[in-house]
């Protein structure tokens, strides 16, 4: 594995000759390449899992917990629905050539954006060896150069994956440097990565907030940050208990170690007795451990026989990733907006109102990727959201802002048609 | 001049603050604060020359440039065509709570993009005192806190205009901390303005390639890379001989220190004879220094009498800034792409042709912000463009390419609004 002699600079500039290349594959020709894969992921599956064996008998011997084995896990199943997704990519309409802004200056000049591919795109991720699959294939729609760095655990599956894919890429007649893989698990190449500004015009970090904080720290071209959920639901004094019961339990319980999951419940004073119980009993169905500030501790113990945990000041802006969450009671919704924005992530939140002007007033005010009026933030995925697959859900606000799909891994360029026109 | 004692992190916390405030300000009194700021500037205009007065003496004492000299300079006609500014950007349509990709899903959820302020910009920039007016405003109108840092040589300008813009927000009910001068030309508060990412939403360099290379080496957050420009026209087979001509001494001359003039002119061999003595003597007639290839060089000594220069290989992808061009004869349209993709800027970059079908192929494969069919290249500018007043020119390809306007400015949060829905 300790490759030491990869040329991650002669990696770059195939990558860029290849995004070249790659800008001007027709549509067609992109997609078939897509198919292509899906059908090769599905014909070659026992390469796959015997590559996936491979790194699941090390990760056993180097004792990975449960969670992490079974992210990196592929079954016949999961390679299927792999494939699924690729052609689920392949079927979305085309990012590229899409001309926008288009409008004809007093002077004749015809001015106007057209959609590009943004280049040569990069990304440092962890186990899942589904990401290999879902960020090649997105940017291949999108016209755009991959180098791919994923985790150590799925080393051997990641190389199985990248040769389907290289074969998809040549049988369609596209670039095989189009996607390429740093071969090697040394961290001294992640480092190399995050300085190569002119080789790779984006950077996407997919894993947990460590690698995600190193990747943003160190790297010198853009990132798009993003994975980091500190997820609040404020339940105002005109909440409905039944809507705030269920979206409160949707969010932490239906898939709690995820990004878009709720970590924080916020409730007005006036409803800690009506609501809270209810919502409390709601979230013990599945065994939810609550950390709770005095005031809802009290009403907790003095109305319901729940168990709750005395919160301290690191349960606000803690994203659980488990079925734990924070409850703290407010007294405006002023006073919830406050804390949203100082132990918020900029993700997603949420308000349970029946009353319109404080639902606008939480719209208007709370900063984030994405803002909810009575619903559950689960929903902040680009699957949900209607854009197709996504490549991340960026916490950032230049660029591209939550749920990422395809179209935001395109750039523009103006494009001006004239007859002769000069300047004034 | 020298203040040691400056709290940059202070500054940065009070900017987040203000730009808190400022995202809730209606357009209206948005509006009235540029307004205002338009009125003070023409009521001081005493003051402002007074300030530049200072700026000019100590310009002269160290022997700036009359170049330099004459982007300091600020004349009551000048400081009248600053306010005007103000006033046009003041009329300009609010970029803010624009919904965009407005969508209802299956399940009853209403999902939108509304556009927002990015939060807090930070600009270092050189000599010109209009960019401190210039940037504030546009900051103003797009609901964003400003923090300057200006050039030495227009400190006492800078700190005269920064505290009437403060007068104009105090005046409108705008926080005045929106707007804050960094009150000293030590660097050490670059390296440190730089650094503050947590602070700063973007970075905007306005100056010469040093300050932009600086400045985009060592921020830490996102940097608007822009102001350099290589730009290239080529003139090809069936180019019409009085376009080439006009549209080359356009985008050469009419004002040739900017980042959108021309610096080479590449021409087709089919054409040498029939356009090249044309278009030397146009340029001639302002005695534009023409630095050629060996083989246009020939032409123009055999079949004028035009003095040139031999181009070396420093000519390839310089920007010039003065009266100077090189000339580069080329055998194909593909020859004349691949030196724009080689020397290129990624900024401006042009075609004269008669053939559909070549200008189609150099708008697909040449890779700049804006690519021209038969016109100058000077037309890249956000006034020029209809955008209204024009923050930077990017050469990025993330987030804004081109001419960036106040929408440039903004950032998007996603609205959700529902009705007790859930997440399956």
């Amino acid at each position: 594995m300790a490759v030491n002699t990869i040329d991650l600079n002669a990696m770059g500039l195939a990558a860029r000759k290849a995004s070249r290349v790659l800008a001007k594959i027709p549509e067609e020709t992109r997609n078939s390449a897509l198919l292509a894969l899906a059908d090769l992921l599905e014909a070659n599956y026992e390469v796959i899992i015997g590559a996936n064996d491979i790194d699941q008998a090390k990760a056993q011997k180097q004792n990975l917990s449960e969670h992490m084995l079974d992210r990196l896990i592929l079954t016949k199943e999961r390679i299927r629905d792999m494939a699924q997704g690729v052609r689920d990519i392949a079927n979305l309409p085309d990012p590229l050539g899409i001309h926008r802004d288009s409008h004809t200056l007093p002077n004749g000049l015809w001015v106007q954006k057209r959609s590009v591919p943004l280049g040569v795109i990069a990304s440092i991720y962890e186990s899942r060896p589904n990401i290999t699959v879902d960020i090649a294939s997105l940017c291949m729609k999108s016209g755009n150069s991959t180098i791919l760095r994923g985790g150590k655990e799925a080393f051997t599956t990641n190389k199985a994956l990248v040769t389907l894919i290289q074969k998809a890429f040549t049988s369609s007649g596209l670039p095989p440097k189009g996607v390429q893989l740093v071969e090697s698990t040394d961290r001294k190449f992640v480092r190399e990565l995050l300085r190569m500004k002119d080789h790779i015009d984006l950077m996407i970090p997919r894993g947990g907030e460590s690698l995600i904080q190193e990747v943003s720290a160190n790297a010198y071209m853009p990132v798009i940050t993003g994975g980091i959920g500190v997820c609040h639901t404020y339940v105002d004094k005109t909440a409905n208990v039944e809507k705030a019961k269920n979206i409160i339990y949707n969010a932490k319980v239906q898939r709690p170690t995820v990004c878009n999951a709720l970590d924080t419940v916020l409730i007005h004073s006036d409803v800690i007795e009506t609501h809270l119980p209810a919502i409390a009993s709601e979230l013990n169905r599945a065994s939810v451990e609550l950390h709770c500030d005095s005031q809802s501790q009290a009403i907790l113990s003095e109305l319901t026989s729940l168990n709750t945990i005395a919160a301290t000041q690191d349960d606000w802006g803690k994203e659980y990733l488990s079925l734990t969450a924070a409850v703290k009671v407010v007294s405006s919704i002023e006073e919830a907006i406050d804390h949203i924005e100082e132990y918020g992530s900029g993700h997603s939140e949420a308000i349970i109102t029946e009353d319109h002007s404080t639902a606008m007033q939480f719209l208007d005010e709370v900063d984030a990727a994405v803002v909810y009026v009575n619903a559950s933030t689960r929903f902040t995925d680009g699957g949900q959201f209607g854009l197709g697959a996504e490549i991340a859900i960026s916490t950032n606000k230049l660029h591209a802002r939550g749920p990422m799909g395809i179209s935001e891994l395109t750039s523009y360029k103006w494009i001006v048609l004239g007859n002769g026109q000069i300047r004034n």
